[in-house]
């Protein structure tokens, strides 16, 4: 099975940064969400693309555990990789890595399940979801 | 005709403030938009009780003049003023006190328009609109 | 030992909500803050109060499960409880209550260090935390 | 004189499209900002390099034309123009573009005072931007 990792960079803005001058740690889920974005840019698993095929994917679990403080100006990037899952879930660890200073900033997981325009959660995996799973990690 | 006020009183979040320990200038927007919201409560007028009329109410101009600072744990109060225009155009002037230190902090303006469902802007003021100044400027 | 518990109201802000009509799961992250903050001013432990006794205190884990959405106008209710340690750290459990439609929506975890001001890691419970303990934990 | 303009481009993020599918306005003031330290960065004029000077550069006016709307996945670009005065502040006019509809997004512009570190309004022009002036204006 091949690994797709996924990575990006990201500009601290001023707006991010809390009173005590480093990034506000509830950013972090914004830069997870970026990377997710960008992952989903390039492997066709983007928001709209995914809702087009009739599901939105809510995150049902985040954890994100903080290594080192982010100031702005830092240069960052997000390293984004799919973890797969026998599951009908939709795992990324994130990695975002402190560029300026060199020093590993925060790692994280987020969960995604599908869930069908009607609201309903969609236990087994959708057939959409297995072509690209055939496509992308077999291919 | 009557004037409609309406106070409602906003703590600060800690990630409201920015790196210079003050409340971050773009957050006066969303101060804006709580006033206007906690007004839309009070007068029948919420996002969501206009769009049931069949109408969203995009802002089409934004005003903010900051006067004084905001401090994290400072206690502020939005007051919004409706303000009258024979245009299909609802505008609101707000004033944000800072409580704590007793000064006037901000002032500003907002203009909205009314789009229907189409997006299509509606050039005259809409039926519902017209019975709800009846009700709540000249009753 | 005695239990620390707090609960607090929050506004759903229109701002927070995304485009599938739901509260954007980052902004969680923001709740729980709110969550952590009110039992900070309840009980001797804001951001501020901490501050003046040398330290800050920056979260090292965070994890947040979502269990049901939550809608613009909808009611919620932030239940923060102090998870005792014995090690130099602040631990909080979160349980987020959507009070409109009686569901749990989130429940979560933080994890805080205490940092001098130097910015250096305290290793030792500060002797502040050991007294705040005396007095809210056994009194 | 010379004119000084700047562009930049910016991605929509997904956590910044409101409940009607649209950029929420709040956040035309980030993309302000984003144009305004674009700006600053390539003309020595960034938030930080202006505080190495000993000031801060509070926003005391800032205004916001709204001419159509933005959806996730636009692609947008910020101009931001010096606009000079004689009066020690420091103005900045903007037009947001919409690159994948080619309409003009957004017109506003901001005024920004000079700040001592102490606090203190600066009522001429500090000596640093007037240097900054024949340097860039002039040269």
């Amino acid at each position: 099975m091949k690994e797709l990792i996924h990575k990006t960079s990201i500009s601290v803005r001023f707006s991010e940064v809390d009173s005590l001058q480093i990034v506000w740690h509830g950013n972090y889920v914004k830069y997870f969400e970026d990377g997710r974005e960008a992952f989903g840019k390039i492997h066709d698993l983007g928001y709209l693309q995914v809702y087009r095929q009739g599901f939105s994917m809510p995150i049902v679990n985040l954890e994100c555990n903080y290594k080192s403080i982010i100031k702005y100006e830092d240069e960052i990037e997000i390293e984004t990789r799919y973890v797969d899952s026998p599951a009908a879930k939709l795992i990324f660890d994130y990695r975002i890595t402190n560029n300026t200073t060199g020093q590993l900033a925060a790692t994280g997981r987020s969960v995604q399940v599908f869930l069908t325009k009607d609201g309903e959660l969609q236990l087994t995996i959708p057939p959409f979801f297995e072509k690209w799973k055939q496509k992308w990690l077999k291919g």
